[in-house]
């Protein structure tokens, strides 16, 4: 159901992790979300459920964002239809697991580029001349883009994701670099954790993935829930004080700049620093 | 006065800008705020009034962080006469204006040293096993730490600053890879951008910060009120979902790593790219 | 001509500029240099004499490498019928000047990809099963990367070679997590400057070109040929000490990370810090 | 012996690893090198001998950089005496082994900060006004620093370390924006992996040492002969192709910004993804 009295919140890539309940926060704060995902139309609609039964209002779209024009179309759709997009979430993935350079085809490797870093650029696009345009009046126009530690440092198998991701990375700032002076915030937040997200890390690991939960702990796992405050408040930043970049992670986690925690820290607080310090 | 049943959020560096708004932030928010600065009793009292007068619970406290003890003997009173301080914000900054080197002496570089890295050592060290005791039952223990561009970059006449600020973001990493494990949560924040700072960039400006607050307009420099709820947003992030570093700069700002606008894009929207692209 | 006794250094982009004189300097060393470029025979051909004119031996090829195959039959074309390549060199650009979002098409933000990512994983696609091969013997295998200020941040007017850069450089930092360790070396190299380079700087400028080298002077602009001997060097280094990241810029230019000459360092040394800092 | 004739490169740390090395390296190429460290003047003297039976001309002197106007008499006096230091090493270290920071105190972090920091500044603050004046007749001026990983990323038990090399990366930032354009150039090169030292790391591992460098073999282990060929090789980049910032480790290290080489890639090249990327 849709509610042309309040400003949309579009997010791409809407599953039950953060998708999901980001727009179950925008909507909690008076947003219309538009939710677009690949496929499971009755996954869609649970979420679209969850939303109204919280009081909210959304509604729900399959996509495939990496065809040709599908993007465009749905902004253009949204905004004639919904009601004017003031902020939105790009949240597609292009992770694949591990592989080595071998086990990369091309197309796989230029599908990670479509997904992760042109579909970006295309949703700028079509959006930002719109917001553009309703910033002059003084209008919020947010772009949060959900990122991965592979846009800071390439691993190894991560030949796709990381040159995907990298390349997120640097459409970000210079998104920023012509429209943030124009109105228009663009948010890069690496996500440098495990998130509990049932669509996409809950499909990867398959059978393995309660397992992994329950040895991560509760507290040692990205609760989408809580990513959604921290995407709340960027988008809600006053001009005067707007974040570009951003990270997030479980206490219990090393942050991607460090290495594993060093065993050679013995009992006594003191041991030998490793060649890497 | 005091209010023994509140949690403490303890400030170092309480000017009327950043320090200041932080406080009365966390002391809308239920903290007693503590707040310690070199000078200026009145100043200070003016802060605390203001406190009270919206409603929240403050004190404060004349204190030379440079000075050997001081820091240390402000914790220990603290958390002896007023309550666990269960946030901090360490805000002293160490610019001291652009000066070639050879009008950077032995004993400034030092200081900056002194005030800029030393200092979160020294706080850390006298807090954080503390905060590490009361995590243990679930307590959080947040350290905020404003800190600047030049702790990203060096630049020229920054030897004192970038060297003192590149000093604290290495000691804030440290710091998480140590205690986030522990429950104690460190958080450093790269102001990227002229804050509205009467006691700060007030001063360093004299006579013309209201001809450079004019220039840049209200949406042109940070409001530290609105820096503050940043801060807010990062205290309260849950365990598992804690950022370690953060940027913040006003929309018309170009980001640190970006070159200042180019006048050479020009009205069609094509141009010369520079050298350094 | 060939020679067969020698190892090969494969050169991808090699015009007047860095390329070219990478072939010069690694022909020098005792290389066959084998170049590939884009157009201009009669260009590609004086590269060739250039180097038969030195004593060395070269060999040219015109190649578009956005075409599918077309660097893969490169490699297994130069592998049968010249020898090893021993040493690679991915010196294709992607540079299209400043533009603004909608002034950069689809298929021009796509290209960018092609050319400055896309390239580079398919020329490791095809050439890295062998360098690992003959590293089990012991041999060299070095990829050199020339790389962009836009691979480190992205500024107005990018988009497309900031996204393409960006890519870039994460893919190589993959690389070298896969194949360091199997004895394949990546450098990625960010020319940070303006590289007094006729077949491409030269053609983006046209007639301002002379101009722009004048005001530079003949120490302000990056000689390949100097660039070319840091190529030769990072290729020779052992494997006990490898470089994955390097720049390189002229003494009179900025760093990317910093700001133009601040005017407000006056004659006494002393000024005002700006509020990057 | 000194060589009035020759241009002197002048050693702070020169003990039988990185600093030896490069003393031999640049005293073949030319220079007459000074060589200060802390202790042991029969393994100084050892190093003096080895330069001169390799035909070089050294010389070598105690020295704790530390004390007050020591390194300062040190660079008057080979001014005065020797000759015109165009080349310099800052080699100090300030690793002291992973300690929690309960068992890191006060005076260990600021003696890190004296080591790591402030002997740069030092050394810079005497040495660069002589090396601008003679850089106006074109002469070479060059501070090469060897730093740390601990420059790029503070990690667990590193409190002391990581804060001092942190300032000391920042440093070499703000050198190099007022000097690189008067024709001083520094170096700042992120030694990333263990170096076959004897003074230094050979001695914190004690007579773990050589079974350490057993495990890693000879090619996995820095040599700080093969190192010095890079030192020599940014010391004599023309001014047009200077490099501020390089890295080196052994081909078998995982760099810095990568995790320990993910088991979880299997025989067939695929595997699962870390919640790190």
């Amino acid at each position: 159901m849709t509610d042309s009295r309040k400003p949309v919140f579009l997010v791409i890539g809407a599953g039950a992790g953060i998708g999901g309940n980001a727009a179950l926060r925008f909507a909690a704060g008076g947003y219309h979300a538009v939710m677009a995902r690949r496929s499971d139309e009755a996954g869609l609609q649970r979420l679209v459920g969850q939303v109204e039964a919280a009081g909210g209002s959304a509604s729900g779209t399959l996509l495939n964002a990496a065809e040709d024009g599908a993007i465009e179309e749905l902004v253009a759709r949204t905004e004639a239809d919904i009601g004017p997009v003031h902020a939105a979430l790009y949240n597609l993935g292009a992770q694949i697991g591990n592989r080595a350079l071998d086990q990369t085809p091309h197309r796989i490797f230029e599908l990670g580029w479509r997904l992760a870093t042109f579909g970006v650029f295309r949703l700028a696009h079509a959006l930002f001349p719109n917001m553009v345009e309703r910033a002059k009046t003084g209008a919020h126009g947010t772009l949060l883009v959900t990122s991965a530690t592979a846009a800071m440092r390439g691993n190894a198998g991560q030949h796709s994701h990381a040159a995907a991701m990298g390349g997120r990375r640097m459409l970000c700032q210079t998104l920023n670099a012509e429209f943030a002076p124009q109105g228009v915030h663009v948010a890069h937040v690496v996500v440098d954790g495990a998130v509990d997200a049932p669509d996409t890390l809950g499909k990867l690991l398959g059978d393995k993935y309660e397992a992994f939960k329950q040895k991560k702990g509760r507290e040692g796992i990205i609760d989408p829930a809580a990513l959604a405050e921290t995407y709340w408040h960027l988008a809600h930043q006053p001009r005067n004080c707007w974040t570009h970049e951003v990270d997030v992670r479980p206490w219990s986690d090393v942050a991607w700049w460090n290495d594993n925690p060093d065993p050679q820290i013995d009992a006594r607080g003191k041991g030998f620093a490793g060649p890497k310090d």
